[in-house]
């Protein structure tokens, strides 16, 4: 069984979404805590902006449960970047007992999903869960650095600058983490690093098929059911490959990539991408209308390609994974 | 509380250890399943060869435990390479659900923490925890390609090529995991990636320190306690630091860094380092011992340098983490 039920209550106890500039102009604008005023949030890098928007979603979730950092027992995370730097150096002055992750873009799901199966042990109080990403950050280390104006192609998808967190807390009332499905990486021998869609797709196809199999539940059962970012492009394969097993994607399900730009006037191509865009996504957009109650069962499940321009240079595929996890409303 | 107690028995069920040329040169050159005949291991990429010790070591766990790989319901694991490439093309033909952690040379101790973790919950029966290194594929990342002649300095450690693979399991009888402490990231403002065992020996003696406060221990109540590769530098700062807190480590006390290799006669410096050393010495030495009942509880802490040179060379500093996990005989 690939899936794990939460039977004790593991609740949200609270969550915040720090965004880039353009992000901060795009459909969503009005759902995020703090917009960045630019690409470098006031530090000389790229990567040290990255790691400003992770301590910043932090300290906001911190800030708006009444809390010191002392108070969270553990903290789960990562990032895109080598040796997932964005999440290090972001914590470090923290100094919360840390679980490092890496899962590409399927992050958010793997670090909310260990938190809440580590929760739900009931030995520890609250955790986070965070996962950041940076367009300029991003590009320069998987594909050709910004300032070379490289074409990107229409498949192409933007790298989301921004940081989700959220605070899961044992027992509590409000909106709750119900399952986790951990999926398998597959491998459906894409090897463009400008496709990622097609690489995901089927991982969150095989991952979605699982956890309905299950939980013995249909698409319908669902108010929303959210992939990480497959972009245009993936979303329509996605749909495509969920059919042929039968399983039937309508209007309740969306994107995270596709919902955070507006496509034709942000000149994103396919959409956004990275393991910040379902986090912040999930965290500025989605968790509210779970906890107004407009939606009442919700599954986010972010996808991965473990992609490496190592193991492209080396004639490798990529890899695609996808986890999912299910929240409740009250 | 950082540590988290195993309630409900999770044991040891097959391990093995697969190492390099080198490795299999040193003192622990019986311990090992199989020794590579070159740094290639037939493959035609030092980080394809990784990736052969990673399968080489489930598949020989599996074969042990006479299972096949859909019998494994999780896959926790993580290398030093960028995106993890070391594990995930190393896993990926077993097609089982897989949670990627980077914890650099902490990860053997994370994945062993998270596998018991979710087990103890009691919805699955078996999870593999798995991690690797590759000297040649480490160094070139890192620092400079082997070919490039660079002088090591004395503090330098040899990156252990190999893979350790540990089979865990909900109930049975045997070495089980009774305890886990998940340590903090420590920044003590290393910035030489040439000198990793003073970035870590902090995070040791820190997370030694809250294990044995947590569990209400001596050091004396442990037959071996096991540092994952701070060599021989920094193991003789945790000897002082932990002098400073109380804690006298004495015959007792090991790291898998100096088991590994003769230091005199192998020419490795400070001694092993790598993902896949502690992976390997526990796996390879330390666990026949415990299933014999020479040893009855050992802690195993390994040990992590969250070394990036993207971050270094923005004159970031370098953090260390560690994470330690009890194993307790029958």
């Amino acid at each position: 069984m690939q899936t794990l039920f939460i039977k004790t209550p593991v609740t949200v106890e609270a969550h915040a979404a720090v965004v880039g500039k353009k992000e901060g102009e795009g459909p969503l604008r009005d759902c995020f805590d703090l917009v960045a005023e630019d690409i470098f949030f006031g530090e000389n890098t790229f990567e040290k902006a990255e790691s400003k928007f992770v301590s910043q979603a932090i300290n906001l979730t911190l800030k708006k449960a009444g809390l010191k950092p002392d108070a969270i027992d553990l903290l789960f995370g990562g990032d895109l970047l080598n040796q997932c730097i964005g999440t290090s150096y972001g914590i470090r002055s923290f100094e919360i007992p840390f679980l490092g992750l890496y899962g590409a873009c399927s992050t958010m799901a793997e670090s909310l999903a260990l938190a809440s199966v580590t929760l739900s042990c009931g030995q520890i109080s609250r955790a986070i869960a965070v996962t950041s990403s940076h367009y300029y950050s991003a590009e320069r280390q998987y594909r050709f650095p910004i300032e070379y104006g490289g074409q990107r192609p229409p498949t192409a998808q933007w790298t989301v600058s921004g940081s989700g967190a959220v605070l899961l807390k044992n027992g509590g009332r409000g909106v709750r983490v119900t399952s986790v499905t951990i999926g398998k990486m597959l491998d459906f021998g894409i090897t463009d690093a400008n496709n990622m869609g097609p690489a995901m797709a089927p991982a969150f196809v095989d991952t979605l098929k699982t956890h309905l199999k299950d939980t013995h539940r249909k698409v319908s059962d669902y108010d929303l059911i959210l992939s990480g970012d497959l972009g245009s492009f993936g979303m329509e394969m996605a749909r495509e490959l969920a059919k042929d097993e039968g399983i039937f994607l309508g209007e309740n399900y969306a994107d995270c990539g596709c919902l955070m730009f507006d496509l034709k006037r942000q000149d994103v191509h396919a959409g956004g991408s990275g393991c910040g865009c379902s986090a912040t996504v999930f965290c500025g957009a989605i968790l509210p209308e779970l906890e107004s109650g407009k939606y009442r069962r919700v599954l986010l499940i972010s996808t991965g390609a473990l992609m490496s321009p190592t193991a492209i240079q080396q004639g490798e595929s990529i890899c695609g994974i996808a986890h999912a996890v299910c929240f409740e409303g009250e």
